[in-house]
This record gives structure tokens, sequence and C-alpha cells, in this order.
């Protein structure tokens, strides 16, 4: 069964409003088993509605509708859905005591256009707006569903959850469908398309795989569509856990986990510690780890060594090893992540310097070369990357790289302890 | 002029990804004059991308569509687009020469899938991506322009801005269009509306002000349309003059300039330089600071004392005055930015202290009380705020919020003193 989902406004055709709206919609519905085959978004003009649902409800059984509800003169959705299925406008008793309601809790007077709001087709199922005041309406026409709601994010999702999802379910009892998402790290999508080629070939019919690249990350989403919840679920099971086995070193989690997430929860549920020492990624590892609440539980703080006087100063680099194997090499980052770690107290570190760019690349050392070192309850290991040209995508996937080799070691390192009680400011 | 934007994709459809791309293609094509009229998303599916273009084809004059160019089996626009356009791909030695070099910085093998890359339709004008591997492609059939792009935004931005945009404009001949953007922060839209109100209604004809809200900045866009570049511009400096006499203390700059680069530009003129003390910002200061290309030139590092014994042992902060006062004050706030000025010896600082979210408030201090320092060279001056409940806009608000304070505390510092060439690492 397939859903198209139209979105009235000319903000989102001039890219003043980015579109969320749909993807929110699309989530819900693929929840329950519906496809949305198309999304169209088009300008508040009485003749582009029209066409734009005349089309949708010749390809799909459910149209949903957006937007245009507004009480000001270029919202036009409701008395043009009006002529298009042929009824009139009516007022609407209920919906008119609720838009009194909401504006005495807020202190405002009824106006006329807001009274307009409680004006609603007299052949359409209304549904009340506890979130605003344009209701949710739902027309039935030669056995296709266009439901049409507010734009307002807020409005729409509680008029969706309230009540348009489950009138869609009670009326077409839709297919199962099942998503599963597994996040990996380590490899360019050709070069996983490459290993995963028998894997893919080797998919049940009803199970799809899709590849999302967001570098340095690609995600591999499996579907599975059929009648049999139960089934399904064991199908995807089996083809996840193969899946495990073809590319253990390269999935690092799922759904939409992040890596500063999972890392967060390792240390927390060992007890442990970090700190870092960033030079050229400017302090972005520490933010990305700062922006998971409670991560005060197991991240201490960071120095970020921009000038090499802070290398040395801060965190006791050898200024004659600067001088000799220059501020971007193995030697200087071991001892940046040594420090940060003996001055921090804490159980792991990282630390990074590299040439982000544009400049400050030479021929031995190009812009994009990059050392991490993480350092660990027992030791210091170091990597080499050579990157790319451009610059927040280097700070980018250092930062990414550099939380993933953490993960790896933290799950290697079985000897840990569990910290009692002590928490961090 | 009428341009629509095919978006192609299944994860658009299942809601796993946002659409932003369309909002920013928007935003450029209006820039010189073209108006979106409709933009569709459809799915990796060969009939549904044909009826889509085909559609599109018949309703304006150009198509501009991304996605589906990856060498993974599901991405299938570029074989479709082939077979609508009746012709055949053909190796093109150009492209492939970039992908081996692309490959080969990253020390990668060129594998089967990269090689159909380089695979391009014989009757496209095609053009290099030097983001990615998938080469921009542009058609031309029954008058109507079609172009195909890769769906990874920062492919498409490089391809649309660098080949795109150029050759629409000369191609087009659109009107033309002089738009200013004018950035602002320190009120919010209704009042920013509200000062505004005389100037706006006072605008010639041909003027048109939007408001671009984007918490806490609120972008104002001047937009001059019509036949003479010369007539237009000078009309619209007349109100840019104008604006910046309405508001003087409201605009920190222009088009799409960030605070992180205002601010950089002033240090490197005046030969100064900054540290930072964060606490609830997590890095993100210096994250911004650092994204600037050269900022090693005025930037020397950052403290991040996210745990409380951070803040006493290596920013100096007395014990004591957070116990009695909570390490969210005034007191500690102005103590931190101190210290790191003293120990990174530099001219300013900023020092961030507050509840990010979403635990950790209290009726005293609720979640988004914020205290910020800012260290000059003669001394401290200390702020406090009280932002909202969301972790995220908490850390983003504050961060630009301190960008600003210090912007205007360096431009009213007349007493600066350009320093001899000293360059820090």
């Amino acid at each position: 069964m397939k859903a198209e989902i139209i979105s009235i406004g000319d903000e989102l055709l001039i890219g003043q409003t980015i579109n969320t709206n749909v993807a929110w919609m699309a989530q819900e519905l693929n929840k329950i088993g519906i496809d949305v085959y198309q999304t169209t978004v088009i300008s508040d003009d009485k003749d582009h509605i029209i066409t734009a649902i005349n089309e949708a409800g010749n390809r799909v059984e459910l149209v949903l509708i957006t937007g245009g509800l507004g009480p000001t003169k270029d919202d036009i959705t409701k008395t043009t859905l009006t002529e298009y299925f042929n009824t009139k406008l009516v007022e609407d008793q209920e919906i008119l005591e609720g838009i009194k309601e909401r504006l005495k809790a807020r202190n405002l007077e009824m106006n006329e256009l807001n009274r307009k709001q409680a004006l609603v087709p007299e052949n359409a199922m209304i549904f009340r707006n506890y979130w605003g005041t344009a209701p949710g309406m739902w027309f039935e026409d030669r056995g296709v569903v266009f439901v049409s709601l507010p734009g307002v994010p807020a409005e729409m999702k509680g008029l969706m959850t309230k009540y348009i999802i489950p009138a869609i379910t009670d009326k077409f009892k839709p297919p199962v469908i099942i998503h599963e998402t597994i996040l990996t790290m380590g490899t360019i999508e050709a070069r996983l398309a490459e290993i995963l080629s028998e894997f893919e070939d080797s998919l049940p019919d009803v199970i799809k795989l899709a590849y999302l690249p967001s570098t340095p990350i690609i995600k591999l989403r499996l579907t599975a569509k059929g009648s049999d919840e139960k089934v399904l679920r064991e199908l995807l099971d089996n083809q996840i856990s193969k899946l495990y086995k073809v590319i253990p070193d390269l999935i690092f989690g799922k759904e939409s986990e992040t890596l500063e997430q999972i890392v967060g929860k390792m240390l927390r549920e060992r007890g442990q510690t970090i700190s870092t020492a960033e030079s050229c990624t400017g302090g972005n590892i520490s933010r990305l780890i700062t922006s998971i609440p409670g991560s005060s539980d197991y991240y201490i703080g960071s120095i970020v060594s921009y000038a090499d006087r802070i290398k040395t100063d801060t965190l006791n680099v050898n200024p004659d090893l600067i001088k000799e194997q220059g501020a971007v090499s193995k030697d200087v980052v071991i001892q940046m992540a040594k420090s940060v770690k003996e001055k921090f107290q804490t159980d792991y570190s990282i630390a990074v310097s590299g040439i982000a760019g544009p400049d400050g690349g030479s021929d031995e050392k190009p812009v994009g070369t990059t050392h991490i070192a993480i350092g660990t309850p027992g030791s210091v290991v170091s990597y080499k990357f050579t990157f790319g040209s451009e610059r927040d995508i280097n700070i980018h996937r250092a930062s990414l790289t550099a939380l993933n080799l953490l993960r790896k070691i933290i799950l290697k390192d079985k000897g840990f302890r569990k910290k009692s009680s002590t928490k961090y400011g």
C-alpha cells in the first residue's frame, strides 16, 4: 500500500525552511508498513494544489497534505479542498469551542480570522487540533483518502500521532515492514559493496539492502517487508548476524547511534574516564563527546594545544622533538596523549595532530596528514592517516576516526575495573 | 523563468535522511532570479524517474536532479537518463583520470565499480566532481535543461557553485537580482520586526525585505529585482546604509560571514591573540574559532575544564568558590577567563560555564543558566544569560553569544597595538 505526501508552502520553495515534516511523516508511515511513493512540495496556489492532489490520488490510496491552513490570506488549502471535493464550509461548534478555550488560556480575544478556522468542509471527518487552531481534515473520494494537516511541525505531529496514524491503521490494515540500520566505518562505499557483493546476492527476496554513505560513515539499511512480523523478524535477524560475521571490524553500531554515544556508553558502563589533547581538530572531539547528555560522568576535559608553545608548556612535549620531527608527528602525538592522561588522571586519552589545510602541507607531509594517539590504562598506541584536502572534512574524519580507534581499543581492553561512584562535576 | 528540483533516493522516502539539498538549491536558484515551481522526491526506480523528469520537463525550462549516482547496484539514475535521452555510455578519460587521482591520494585501488563512474552519456555535457567520484551531467532536450548531480551535499554544492550556477546564468540570462544579507544578533524576530516596521514601509517597490531567523542569529535579506544593475545597486546601498543607522548595535556582519570569521579577522588585523576556557560548551567555541583556515595566527588554545577538578587544578579556581557559589557562577567564570589568559599568555580570553541540560538544573539555576566572561588586555568582564531547555541549542547560543561579546569588546578596544610578526604554530 502506497502513500504520497504533499507539502504546501512558498517558504519551502524559496529554501527558507527545510522540510523536516516529510521525513518524520515518512518514518511514521513506514512503521505501519505504508510505503511513501513520492513527496511533493508545491506553492500556495489554487491550481497547483488541485493538480497535485489530483495526480497523487491517481497514483496512491493515501495522500497526506500539510500546510496552507493558517488564518491569513495566503493560506488557501481549506477553501481549495472544499471546492475540489465538491462540498461547502460549515461552522463546527466543537472546533469553535476548542479555539475559544485555547485563546482564553492565552488571554487572547477571538477575532474574525480565528473564527474562520472553525469553518470546516461538510463532508470531511474533522480532528480537533490541541496544539494550535487549524483542525485536521479527512476526505474520502474514489476510494482514496486525503488528509489535510497544518504545516507547523508540533501541530502536524500531534494530530498524526493522536488521530491520523490510528485511523489509517484501522482503515487500511497495512503490511509489515521492518528496517534495521547497521553503521560501518573504515572503508569507502565501492570497496564495501565489493566485500558485500556475495552477501547481497544471497539475501532472501523479502529483504533489501541499501547503502547510505555519510563520509566517513556508511550506513547499511536492511528492509524486510511481508505479512508475518515474526517470520520477517527472524529472517532479518539471521541476515544481520551473517553481516556481523562478514564485516566484524567495520561495524561500529546500529540505528541512529553515534560514535560519541557508543564510546560514552562503554565508558559509563566500565566506570572509566577520558581526556583529550587536540591540535588540528581544535576542540571538535571534545565537543562531540560533550554533546551527549551526562557526558560529565566520564569526560574530564581537554587541552586544545593549537600553538606549539602550548604543546611544550602545558603538555610537556619536548621542544627538540617538535624542532626535529615537526608538530605533526608520531612522537609528538604520543607525548600529547601521555601528558593529558597523566595531567587529568583519566583511564584513556585521545591526542590528534595533523595538517587540516588548506595551507601548511608539504611534499613529505601533505594536507590531510594526521597522527592520532590513544592513551590506554596500560600504554599509548599511535596511528597515521592521510585524509583529503578539505579542511572541514579533514577535521570531521580525524575526529570520528579517533573516536572509532578508541572504541576498538576499549572493546579489546578486557581488564577493566568498575570504579566506585566517583562523580565529576 | 521556472525550475523544478527532483531528489532521487529511497532514504528520503523512508524519512531516514532530511532533504536539506533542496532548500540550499532553491536558495541558490533564487539568488539568480529563478523561481522553484515544485520539488519532488522519488524512489530509485527507473519508471518513476522517467515519469518524474518527463512531467517536470513539461512544466519548466530547468530540471535539477540529485541522487542515485553512487557506484552501487541501487543507484540507477545514470543508466536511466542515458536511456531516456536516447544516448549511450562512453568512458571519459578526464573523469577516469580524476577518479584515479582521487583514489591514489587515499591509497586506494581502482576497482570495477569506480571505473564505472567514468562512464558518461555521450550527448551530455560533463562536469568533473572534485569532491567525490560521480560527475555532474547536463542534458538539453526539447529546449529544456536537465542537470543530474550526486546527492551527497558536499558534492552537489561543489558542482553547483563551480559549474552549474554559472552555466545556468550563461544559458538563461535571468533578470538582474541583487541580494544583500545583513546579519543581526541580540533580539527576537517579533521585536526586530517592530523596530524595523518604519524602515520596511519606506522601502522602494523594487526592494523586498525578508527575515531569516536561525537562533540566535536573524539574517535580514534585502532583494532588489529589475533590469538595470547600476540603478538597483545604488538603491540597495542606500537602504543598507539606512539600516545600519537604525540598528547599529544589532548588526554584526553581512552575507555569509560568521562570527568566528569576523572575530578572527579583527584579531589578525590587530596582531592579537585569544585563548578559551570552556565548561558547558565543551570545546565548541574552540572548534568554531579553529574552523577558520589560518586561525593558528591568533588562536593559541583552550582548556576544556569539564570536570570541576580541572577548573581547580588546571585553571586555579578556588575550590571554596565552587563549593559556595557553584561551578556555574560569576566568580568562577571570571577566574577561568583570567587563568587561561595568563597561562596561555594571550591578549583576550573567553570563559563559559553553564547548565546545558537536560539535567543539572535547579529552581535557583534552571537549565540554560550560563555565565560568560571575556578577558581583555586590561580587565575581565562577565555576563549572565538564561537560555532555553534544549542542550544543543544552549551550547550553540552560549558559543555564539560569547563570540559576539568578544567582538563588541574588541571593537571598543581602541588602544590596540600591532605586534611584530610573532607567529604561533
